[in-house]
């Protein structure tokens, strides 16, 4: 996609889904210093505080059509993953914006404008926060051999923008191990608020979307998992009439013992769901053709081809206008 | 402004600016399950992490002119605030956006998209995070009189749209107290890459703003202050050639004791720029005729309102073109 290209929107926006309201009760009042300038104030902690909500950012494109979409993010990093490439290319949501559906990306749970819950014992402070190290990032992303980090050298042939890691390492906020049903609860509201749509769920938001499709079927026509962990069993989508779901994947998946492990769940998964009738598709890209690509497959040198793929595969399983 | 206004966008999108690196020794390792279907993945918390930079996401309306607009939000909020009203009206981003503005939303360091440092012992931890109860947002907002939250009776007259202020209650995210220099320091690095602009800054925003308006003065052409805290001395702007500045206030300033002691510091700063020469304006909307507005001037019913004096204070001091 050309670096500019207009784009006329009917409304954007933002508002938070779901949550839940925490009273504080007994805590010891306290007085903090908020400026240089101000008198100390009196901070009384006990009261009432929302939580657990998550933060939703909305683009109608002008003349759109089609179902919209839900873009929801992995481990780790925010909706913003969806914005800008690390080398400041145009990412997925102005894919989907250009290709005329309705978008809404979710920050989830805990994670970047959802804000998360600081208040002492209410969540687990023994399973976050944890923020991912570079090197970390480097493995876990699949942009290298971990060995290779300091050389910086990536596996061969590797389209991640690797002159600009640091953007992605940037985009990086703590997160939790054990949100996961908070990011699924919410998901579901925001759902339920949007009527019909397709979700498209990366890595930790593949599967917070599958978990969500398969409580609020009715409303989601196709799911979208890339390179999806976490998802629930296939048993839960036992009983619901007929749900495509693409399961989609780079390269270099023999690389390392997590991806081995994770490509088969996802055999699974796809098996699994097949045998129950449902229409699925499980693709790496290497299968068709396409090399070089990381984990972050919306931040890869090929992005825009790899959002065509999957809006392709959207628009052959959900007719124009069939759910509406 | 109708809820529905197309606009058209020549770009938008987000990236990071500022931060350090920060180097993580001698930790750990520990096993963490990120999702139920993964192994134990093995966490080496040693390594280099990517902290302190700030989140922008930036708007280019087409057909646009004058000077980019950076909103800096205040003390444990978001970008998110400038974006939809709690009652879901479009927020100030869309005011500046249709007024041909160019517009960058900062998520202050620590807050939202930006991310927060959760190394152990490199931030404070006496001074944060801390979350704001519902009871202080009403009390700090300016909603109404603190003995009248449980009945949620505002102050007479009051325009902040209370029917949903469970939407402010969650944009609220933890915040810390003594990372103002950070923001500064990001911000700055904002100005230096946007180039000349003018800055709208709200409450800790403000102070904010302004600090970084004396730091890179040559590229700031006028400073909005919506009740600013945290405010630099005057003597910061002894050498800088000229720099308008504007500080509004809203209602109901004499009904607590910490506005009561801030419309002090506003006077007192705007004196001090005034007798160095600057051109400043204080103004108070009651003092306008504009009466009912709370702490947040950007989400009361008259938001539009308030936002077009802004607009209006800009035009008169930045020559369309001027630093260009």
């Amino acid at each position: 996609m050309p670096r500019h290209v207009p784009l006329t929107l009917d409304d954007f926006g933002s508002f938070a889904v779901g949550g839940r309201i925490v009273t504080v009760e007994g805590a010891e009042v306290r007085h903090v210093q908020l400026s240089t300038d101000l008198p100390t104030y009196r901070v009384d902690p006990n009261g009432t505080y929302h939580v657990e909500h998550a933060y939703v950012q909305y683009f109608v494109p002008h003349g759109g059509s089609g179902l919209p979409v839900v873009l929801v993010h992995g481990g780790g990093l925010t909706g913003a993953c969806w914005e800008t490439t690390p080398d400041d290319r145009p990412g997925w949501l102005h894919y989907f914006l250009h290709h005329g559906r309705t978008t809404f990306v979710v920050d989830g749970v805990e994670r970047g404008r959802s804000g998360w819950c600081s208040l002492p014992g209410v969540w687990d402070e023994h399973t976050g926060p944890f923020l991912r190290s570079d090197q970390e990032a480097w493995d876990i992303f699949r942009i290298g051999p971990l060995d290779k980090f300091n050389d910086q050298e990536t596996f061969p042939g590797s389209r991640f923008p690797i002159d600009h890691v640091e953007n992605l390492a940037r985009q990086q906020v703590p997160r939790w191990t054990t949100t996961q049903g908070l990011s699924v609860a919410a998901l579901c509201e925001l759902i339920r608020r949007v009527g019909p749509c397709v979700l498209i769920g990366h890595s930790q938001g593949g599967g917070i979307a599958a978990h969500a499709a398969s409580t609020v079927p009715e409303q989601v026509a196709a799911v979208v998992l890339l390179e999806p962990h976490g998802l629930p069993p296939v048993e839960a989508f036992a009983s619901v009439a007929s749900l495509p779901q693409m399961v989609l994947a780079g390269d270099y998946l023999d690389q390392t013992e997590m991806y081995q492990h994770l490509a088969k769940t996802w055999h699974e998964y796809v098996a699994g769901l097949g045998a129950q009738g449902h229409h699925v598709t499980y693709a790496t890209l290497p299968a068709m053709g396409i090399t070089g690509n990381s984990h972050m497959l919306m931040m890869d040198d090929n992005s825009d081809q790899v959002a065509g793929l999957v809006a392709t595969w959207l628009d052959e399983q959900v007719a124009p206008g069939s759910m509406y």
